[in-house]
């Protein structure tokens, strides 16, 4: 089986390198030779991370990436290939242009999936040749500790299509979650959204402080985080994009104060969250993840 | 110590036998007479229950049960009480008799509390003699599984007693969670309800099924369960009541569509969750309990 992972990003080139280690013939496609330059660093990075972490021997790693081709002919990367899996720029220009080349070269096989974050697949699909064989297919990060698939077809997607889709999740390691009809953030953004939201929205009033929003829902629910540490754990740049998008978009003007908080108290000041090493919390070593926390 | 504990329902047994097994004198104060046995009884059950889980020893549930007595007259179950733990019914009218009876029999040393979950301090302290040692504590259910009180005064409680309150929730072996200003719902249902919501939502309109709702949250976030696994726990009826609530008083008309689903696939045909054995989910052994169920 062959993925052409289209867009050699940060997320493409994890999807990739999950595929590989799930026994597939990788070819990633990017305009860009640099960033195919960057993607192979990564995959290399990747493999050396896994065996020293354990989750891959010497030997799976080498074949891993040996199975990985890197390609800005789209003829090539194309060839026989079963499934595309499409990471590039958030852009309805791009992602014609990238949908126009794929219709062209791709064989009347290949399957054609989407990581979108904010578009639909319905509204992508006129962009190519087979709407009937075009779904969603959206990962969380990193993807081999998210190893979640959520599955969204549109009203034009083939049926059939969803039981494949589905061994293509277990096949690379992945928890199929199918969505029955379109939902604009998929199942997890959808619930994800409104609880964060909750709960910066208590913070920024100041109804309770940040660690003890934490501290009951962690207690209550026996869970290993609460809302605000998943705003760091997400990033807080994403967070902010993410609502920004969604009171762009959808109109949710009641963001407003939530977005200008974020934006003075965290962006403007540097703390992004864990990749910063501050945003709410201090990391490494987060109050949260302490046995005393909640205690 | 002693605590008065006004309404002995099955959440004021509770917050009684949590603060008898605390170590503090505690006074079940009802109106009914018939309400004092059955509250009695659940005390001997409780008692019973924590010697078998071995929570307490035979010693420490005898020496709980004999801290407790039960009192129609509450001239008796006043006398030297250190704080009141109110839990009488949810209406305007029983509560304003409730604190008239209890600013006339209680010492000035007495701080009441209540357990409201409808209502705002504010709006009941003035039935008090009292205002400034007046301030809501909220506890979870069941209270010693839920360990969590949430503690929220209002404009005018006295700033000094929240230190009190605190070492009191420490006291009786709960979390304190200090909201700084009134916020209906608190911070648990101000967090929970936007999150079932949610989820519920998605079922409703059939974007997922409950299952991979509640296996796409477990997962990404390592939680023993989802939203919707959370409306069986928390019961329907309970749930459907919270939401009828917040859309009669908060003109939540968005809600209503939900409401409707609750009632005529659930609470019209019995099944209430875990109490009636099934609600989304079947009991004993719920799916999302199984080792299988994420995987």
């Amino acid at each position: 089986m062959k993925a052409l992972i289209a867009g050699a990003g940060v997320v493409g080139s994890e999807i990739g390198f999950q595929c590989a280690t799930g026994g597939l013939d990788v070819a990633m496609f990017d305009v860009s030779q640099k960033a195919l330059e960057t993607s192979r660093a990564s995959h290399v990075a990747f493999a050396a991370l896994f065996q020293r972490e354990g989750r891959l021997t010497h030997a799976e790693a080498s074949a891993a990436l040996s199975r990985i081709s890197y390609e800005t002919d789209i003829a090539i990367a194309a060839n026989d290939a079963d499934i595309v899996s499409e990471s590039v720029t958030e852009t309805w220009a791009i992602k014609e242009a990238t949908y126009r080349a794929l219709s062209a070269h791709c064989p009347p096989k290949t399957i054609f999936t989407t990581n979108t974050s904010t578009m639909l697949p319905s509204d992508l699909a006129k962009f190519t040749d087979r709407p009937n064989r075009f779904l969603a297919c959206h990962v969380g990060r990193p993807v081999w500790d998210a190893k979640l698939l959520e599955i969204m077809p549109h009203d034009g997607t083939d049926p059939e299509l969803l039981d494949e889709i589905r061994a293509f999740a277990r096949r690379i390691g992945l928890i199929p979650i199918v969505l029955l009809k379109e939902q604009a953030g998929y199942v997890s953004n959808s619930i994800i959204a409104p609880f964060i939201i909750a709960g910066l929205d208590l913070v920024m009033r100041g109804v309770a402080t940040y660690d003890d929003v934490d501290r009951l829902w962690m207690f209550g629910t026996k869970s290993t985080y609460g809302p605000i540490a998943m705003v760091d754990l997400m990033g807080i740049q994403t967070v902010y994009n993410g609502l920004k998008n969604l009171s762009d978009t959808a109109g949710k003007t009641e963001f407003q104060p939530i977005l200008a908080y974020l934006k003075q108290e965290f962006l403007d000041k540097g703390k992004l969250g864990v990749q910063s090493g501050e945003g709410f919390y201090t990391y490494p070593d987060p109050a949260y993840g302490r046995a005393d926390f909640i205690s």
